[in-house]
């Protein structure tokens, strides 16, 4: 029986996570369990899973549930807690959740001690891919990618040689505003963009679909997850998100990985590889879903895309300034701060602001990530 | 460099063989040439590859060349001839390009000396699927598909475990006749029948792919190839034919492999497998192609898929009959002595006759192909 962490268990992959580990009965067995601040579903969970440790992040949400978490089960709380989690109970497979750059440090650790990272969060190798493909490299941890694309991808690699792929290519839904005018970005609401066509995730990646930043993100993963340069690596629309990505080799043929936008698939994927497990999940018939389209994605319009590419040709602190930037202007957003439309112009001039100084160490990804959210929380 | 024997090098597939065969130039040396009939351009072959054997079927064709025939060849000619030049010359590939039932002895030969075959000819698994495999078990020869619905599956299962395999999705254009009611096969010419929307292949593999019968074979020798009951094989209408087919796991994730309509990229791959090699043939660009349909095949329409089906599941020499009937029927619409439509009705009465034996030995192969062939020919 393999025992698994998750950081971040009540957002939407690590409840997904724990309803594939429920299918996979006697297999896998939960340990730990942290969360930023759903204590409400933090404590049914820690009923339901019985788990030797748990970490709430937010200290005064922590401080309401203190009394209903069993004598037997380890409390840690803050951000130090989340850490601390990471480091004080045995496991194999660590599943990185949590959203944003919280995500980062607790990920580090799990590295550190050679565990399976079964990576969700994307900040982990968009703003700190060089440092953290090292770390690994050097404790033998290995990351499986709990994002559709990079599943998809990484699956269609099986048996095949890293050297004889010509080109990947990310699908993207293109969002809620594939058919939009750039004009109306100036108008869109909230809920217009939360309006996401194929997938139900949380608000901050929902957003990110919207914009197409969130595909920009997946490139820069793939960069490092990989080990292909931006050229090799492309993005094509297709709407129905049936197929999740695609490897072309060296010599024209062409791999995909097809399936129902369900992100059990990739998590029970990256917890049973290399083999594959029987489950019920709902199956792909490509005759009923009839047709498949696919477009170009319009760089123009869709400018977080293009800043993604150009973060990731710029390097070093780059990827950093541009997922920080990004995460205070989607912030921003939501709470009705600015339009959908000025996102990537907020992103551009912290860009600007912050020009990379070409390390990718983690104290520079810190000192990047915190400067460029102070600099942009100043921006209207 | 590797040393390649080609049966059937003036066909569709033997001149794509030997396309790649020059694109992949230091890799892979012609030895060894034959053909059924097509002297003149094996004259051409000769003087262009070099090679050290040549076999001509058709004995009166081979009379009219033999001059030509440089005298460090050596020229077999026969039925008997093909089988001759399989063994007589040292080779690491054999590529089973001929056509039909011909194609069978000489690859058996190939297979006794453990060699890779490149397989074409269908007809070898269809007729003789247990046989085959068992012999290639005994001798350690690998069958490498070269056809682009079983090169697909192979190379989706690359890495994979066969055991965990749910299902295999093999991909059919629907052929010409796809949208036609089936009143119109009652008056479909010869020319209708052989104007193929995607593919350029031989005669006899065009009527077959308007028919269905040819996926009806695909089907049947995907069983033998990876060893799962037809249960476990499914044929999805695909008209665009750029998913080549797709395989669905256990946990349900779907892999498929994609390309253009192009026989020279399943043949590289059986040449070079397990490494892929840079060529320069056209990429697929799905943003080009706009877009992929899917649709179930329309079983009482096209009545020779059904036919393979049941003649999957009767086994024994029940193929073997499917196949001789189907080769004549094709052979009667060819000569304008049938009509499109007679073709399923002439299997089925063939089917009828000859009975299974519940054998697959090469002799009851041999006898049930014989009087099957000449029963048919009776019938109009």
């Amino acid at each position: 029986m393999k025992k698994v962490f998750i950081l971040g268990s009540t957002g939407s992959i690590g409840v997904n996570s724990l309803k594939v580990i429920e299918n996979l009965n006697d297999e896998f067995k939960v340990i730990g369990l942290t969360v930023n601040s759903n204590v409400d579903l933090l404590v049914e969970q820690i009923k339901k899973y019985n788990p030797e440790i748990v970490a709430i992040r937010d200290k005064s949400s922590a401080e309401k549930i203190k009394d209903l978490v069993p004598n037997d089960v380890k409390l840690f709380t803050g951000e130090k807690g989340l850490i601390e989690a990471a480091v004080s109970c045995d496991y194999d497979i660590f599943i990185g959740a949590m959203v944003g750059f919280a995500g980062l440090a607790p990920t580090i650790e799990a590295i550190k001690r050679g565990k399976r990272i079964a990576l969700a969060n994307k900040e982990t190798l968009v703003v700190a891919g060089e440092f953290v493909t090292n770390l690994c490299r050097e404790n033998q941890a290995e990351i499986l990618p709990v994002d559709s694309e990079h599943s998809a991808i990484y699956q269609c690699l099986v048996g095949e040689n890293l050297s004889e792929v010509e080109k990947l290519i990310l699908t993207a839904s293109g969002g809620p505003f594939l058919n939009k005018e750039k004009s109306f970005f100036d108008i869109a609401t909230i809920d217009e963009a939360l309006n996401h066509p194929n997938w139900k995730m949380g608000n901050k990646i929902t957003i990110d679909s919207a914009t197409l930043m969130n595909k920009g993100l997946e490139v820069i993963e793939a960069k490092w997850l990989f080990g292909l340069p931006k050229e090799k690596i492309d993005v094509v629309i297709h709407p129905q998100s049936i197929i999740h990505s695609l490897v072309q080799f060296v010599d024209g043929s062409v791999k995909a990985q097809l399936g129902l936008p369900d992100m059990k698939l990739p998590i029970q994927y990256a917890l049973t590889f290399p083999n594959r497990t029987q489950n019920y999940f709902t199956r792909t018939d490509l005759t009923e879903i009839g047709t498949l389209t696919f477009t170009k994605p319009d760089y123009s319009k869709f400018e977080c895309l293009k800043l993604a590419y150009d973060a990731l040709e710029c390097g070093g602190t780059a990827p950093c300034v541009l997922n920080a930037a990004n995460e205070i202007a989607v912030d921003k957003f939501l709470k009705k701060e600015i339009k959908f439309s000025h996102i990537p112009g907020i992103i551009y001039s912290a860009l600007n602001k912050f020009v990379s100084n070409g390390l990718s160490d983690l104290e520079s990804i810190f000192e990047y990530d915190k400067k460029t959210r102070e600099y942009v929380r100043t921006l209207n």
